[in-house]
């Protein structure tokens, strides 16, 4: 019987420009880790929390990745407790989904632990239930690509609709932080409710694309697709400098680049590790000109979404 | 040297749903015949058109078949004129692309008796200045998908971005004719100019649902995209007992049914022939019901684009 298992799960960029809210695609790095212990005490226990600079709540019912084991311990009727370990490896209310890999690496980790065999389709809605404490409402589009792997469309939440989408290769993902908290509750507050038709239509258009770029395997084509008329004026004003880090992303040879999630995180795509990691420095430099603090990542997007650091 | 052409263009079903004003499908029947036959003068002269009712103009330049030939004659300085015959073989304001397959007709038909060698992307914008007479804006939805065959997506119109995608082999179109006159131009005006930010996102959830399931050949997913919440419940009210005609589609087997175009017709898919026929057959009964004439067809989705019936 495994007594204590260690899990590892992706950060995610969602929205993706033209998906807003129905697309997300997970990257190798940054991510999350997750350490749960069988205990004998019928108890669920957060033990600890490290790099959250002591943000996050230790009341299991109320974090991203004590709820989802809650829920999985009643429905499956579960003996004995858990204590948790959560290592956030990621800026918190980042737009990288953090929320959603504490959320996936606890249900990911209690299905290896207790051997619950569940499929990802059956473990997707306890993790949407732990990241939905974080967004205040049911977003799938950052948990279903962490849990998943890969590009991820969600057609329609009701019935949800998950539909995985191939990914490239040679697609590589370049991601700045910028340290400025948004909210993504708040963030949420300021989109309009009522978009212009015309604006909509370039949107699904981009969309279409962007799935037909996926399959056709034409970079190029993705690059095009990502395109956001309808969002990004309003988000990016949150993002210091966000409309220079963008240029100096495309001068360095991004095929496309937009904001990650409800940002402040910018993402940037490109066919090549070498042009991916000029990104990378440019858009730091971009940023540079502000003072403030930066993270950058480069990774390719992730197929496999969370794996297994060791059990035991 | 050939002397006289005689060409077919597909109808096309655009819209679809979910890809408003960016994606159409071809259809193999119904469809336009045309007729190019050089003369010595310089003179660019429509003879006949027959299936119109006497509705369409035999001024050339006013004619969506007579512009594209006006000028291609311009733009490679063409030796001599040419008469046409267009024979309209599908309701006029149907929402067929009755207007595109026209312009398609006479822009393929030019390519061939001329020797041209234009690519479609080449003679693409020949063909939409034909069909912009008609509509009065520029929309490439029924002209593409006529012209190239199959399913096609215009991701953007500036700069004009045509993306072909892959039909499955067993999808089959049933459509209903309702004979109530819907004028494109003025059905535009009756669409709202904004639209909710919640139904806009259902709606590129769908459009890229629609694609995904081309390229996954998957039907059961092609269908459930095909959905519309913003333009179907205002289009619908046109369209004598469309609700129930819809309903009798799927009833008889419709994986998805909507409105083609801006309406009266109504298209429906299956993934075979016995009920494609089925479908159109309870769809004209479910009409029956009214005192509209109506007639129908079902086919296959157009692969392959205009044709040459026959050159001399």
């Amino acid at each position: 019987m495994t007594k204590e298992i260690k899990v590892f799960a992706p950060a995610s960029v969602s929205n993706i420009a033209c998906g807003f809210d129905t697309m997300g695609f997970a990257v190798d790095r940054p991510g999350d880790e997750l350490v749960l212990r069988r205990i004998e005490e019928k108890s669920i226990v957060i033990k600890s929390i490290t790099g959250d600079d002591g943000c996050l709540t230790k009341e299991v019912s109320k974090n991203t990745a004590g709820l989802p084991i809650i829920e999985l311990f009643k429905d499956f009727n579960l003996p004995g407790g858990v204590e948790i370990e959560l290592h956030k490896k990621m800026p918190l209310g980042s737009g990288l989904g953090s929320s959603a890999a504490s959320a996936v690496a606890a249900a990911f980790a209690m299905n290896n632990l207790f051997d619950l065999n569940l499929t990802n389709m059956e473990l997707l809605p306890y993790a949407i239930k732990g990241e939905e404490l974080a967004s205040g409402a049911i977003h799938a589009d950052n948990v279903a690509p962490c849990l998943f792997g890969g590009f991820i469309l969600i057609r329609s939440y009701d019935p949800i609709d998950i539909i995985e989408l191939p990914v490239p290769d040679n697609l590589y993902c370049s991601i700045l932080h910028l340290d400025v908290k948004i909210n993504t509750k708040e963030s949420r507050k300021l989109l309009p409710t009522e978009v212009p038709l015309n604006l909509a239509i370039k949107h699904w258009g981009n969309t279409a694309g962007l799935i037909a770029g996926l399959y056709k395997n034409d970079i190029a084509l993705i690059g095009r697709a990502i395109e956001d008329f309808i969002i990004e004026p309003i988000r990016g004003n949150f993002i210091p400098n966000y409309y220079k880090i963008k240029q100096a992303a495309y001068n360095a040879g991004a095929v496309g680049c937009n904001i990650s999630g409800s940002g402040p995180s910018v993402f940037a795509l490109s066919d090549n590790a070498e042009t991916a990691k000029n990104i990378s420095r440019d858009m730091e430099n971009a940023a540079g000109e502000i003072n403030i603090k930066t993270c950058s990542f480069v990774s390719k997007v992730n197929k496999v979404g969370p794996k297994i650091i060791y059990k035991n």
